[in-house]
């Protein structure tokens, strides 16, 4: 069994040109329950002027359905984030830094150093609200201004994170660097670091290609959780550089085919994936789409 | 070290709806050499009536640069093929059935048994020419028509075609059908059957985004060589919905990533996928091609 944090209506929403309005966003994440996936990254608290397509958070929180069993996340960057979110009833704290410094100072104007010691704050508060608070490591399969980030820096942030309150941790491949050697590398080192029931998570990009041999790769390492986005959402070809996440239906498709559970029905997400294609009006990169299942 | 089988020149080129002239395929081929490729799978002895892009083998093989160590290799499905083939100096016969009856019937109007009988003879006969010969067996992780394809019966046609002469085989996914554990156990099953100094090959299609996680899992479990096709050219015309093989220089890029030698420089790779780009005049599904090498 596997568990499938779906990041498209967050990840995939915000790296696309059409911004889509609170209901759509809603209707596609109660597609997402009803076809049974029970964890959605649905919102992010991030600056509304730096990204206009998330602004409306507390609107999808409200409007959503309340599922037993079902949890949502919204994305945590700083404090100001942290305070809209306390205010939400959003389920978990995704709270995000990368861990090379070049890609930490562009993107945040801190380095990863002055990012931790801010959002170690953010987490103890964040988790003495009663709230669950997940760590994501971006650039912790490589960094495009720095190359490779030593797995140290990646190992020092998680326990950072963890000793702040973060009960999981998620390595993201932000820019799609990661190579199944090193997938199988870093996750079992951190297993080795934190034991073997960290509940340790896996981001990954398809920007190489690489998507679905990385998941495999983490897989075979023990990871059992791994976030997609329905139909590849979240690789506009006009937003810079921007390469869809690991596509959902894709991916339950190949774990299917090799018999592991997702706890999903395939053939009810392939046509949550049709539609999105629709509401996008642009063809989007899943294959199965496509290919039809086998 | 892995060996690489580039298939673009053949199973490509089939099927692009542009011709390509005999001129570009040498052009092509002698890049590929150029980038270190050692094995190509350059023609096609088919009917130049049904498959009318690769009506060229002839003139194509005549063009063609005499390199030491360099193999070119030409698909044989009759024995009309075979005739062809050997007035040329191809080096390797590339000798093909399907493995399901629906699906070979459909194809070449033979049940799989009428084929391999028909098939071993022509396999003895090139073999006693002097020509090295493969088998090719189609199908072998699953049928669009008849869906599993029992593995004894992908086995049976390898003892048949090892029998009569081929020293090596290489399993084809068709359709796009295979999964990773299905290739991790067929793979093993083929070295249990045959041994470990088995020539085995593995030939996928990306149909459903799996191809370069199943390329992993036949590596993990022994497999040397992998079919793969220039910037994702192509796909078996016959097979309905058929999309690309595995992209040639995003498999260089992730054997690369993990360390493992192809033989082959990667950025020279990537500019002959480029140029085909400008060849075909549409995109082709490369990743690498897009995102850069990281």
């Amino acid at each position: 069994m596997i568990e499938i944090c779906e990041v498209g209506p967050r990840d995939g929403l915000q790296n696309e040109c059409k911004i889509v309005p609170a209901e759509t966003k809603v209707e596609l994440i109660t597609r997402l329950i009803d076809s049974g996936i029970r964890n959605i990254e649905a919102v992010s608290f991030v600056n509304p002027k730096v990204v206009p397509p998330m602004a409306d958070a507390e609107e999808v929180l409200k409007l959503l359905p309340k599922r037993n069993g079902v949890r949502f996340g919204g994305l945590v960057l700083s404090r100001s984030g942290l305070e809209r979110a306390l205010k939400t009833d959003v389920d978990f704290l995704h709270v995000v830094t990368t861990t090379s410094d070049s890609f930490n100072l562009r993107n945040v104007k801190r380095t990863v150093e002055q990012a931790v010691g801010e959002l170690s704050l953010v987490i103890k508060e964040g988790a003495a609200s009663g709230k669950g608070v997940a760590g994501v490591l971006g650039t912790a399969f490589g960094c495009p201004f720095e190359g490779d980030v030593p797995f140290e820096n990646v190992l020092k942030v998680a326990e950072r994170f963890m000793e702040a309150g973060c009960t999981e941790i998620t390595l993201a491949d932000t820019t799609g660097m990661a190579n199944p050697i090193q997938v199988q590398k870093i996750a079992e080192s951190f297993f080795d670091a934190f034991g073997k029931d960290l509940s340790l998570g896996l981001h990954f990009h398809n920007t190489r290609g690489l998507g679905l041999a990385n998941v495999l790769a983490g897989y075979q390492a023990g990871v059992r959780r791994f976030d997609s986005s329905i139909a590849g959402l979240g690789g506009c070809p006009f937003a810079p550089k921007a390469v869809g996440n690991v596509c959902t239906e894709d991916m339950i498709n190949m774990f299917h085919g090799m018999g592991v559970n997702t706890g999903t029905d395939l053939p009810s997400v392939l046509e949550t994936a049709k539609w999105m294609e629709t509401v996008m009006e642009r063809p989007l990169d899943g294959m199965l789409m496509k290919a039809g299942i086998a």
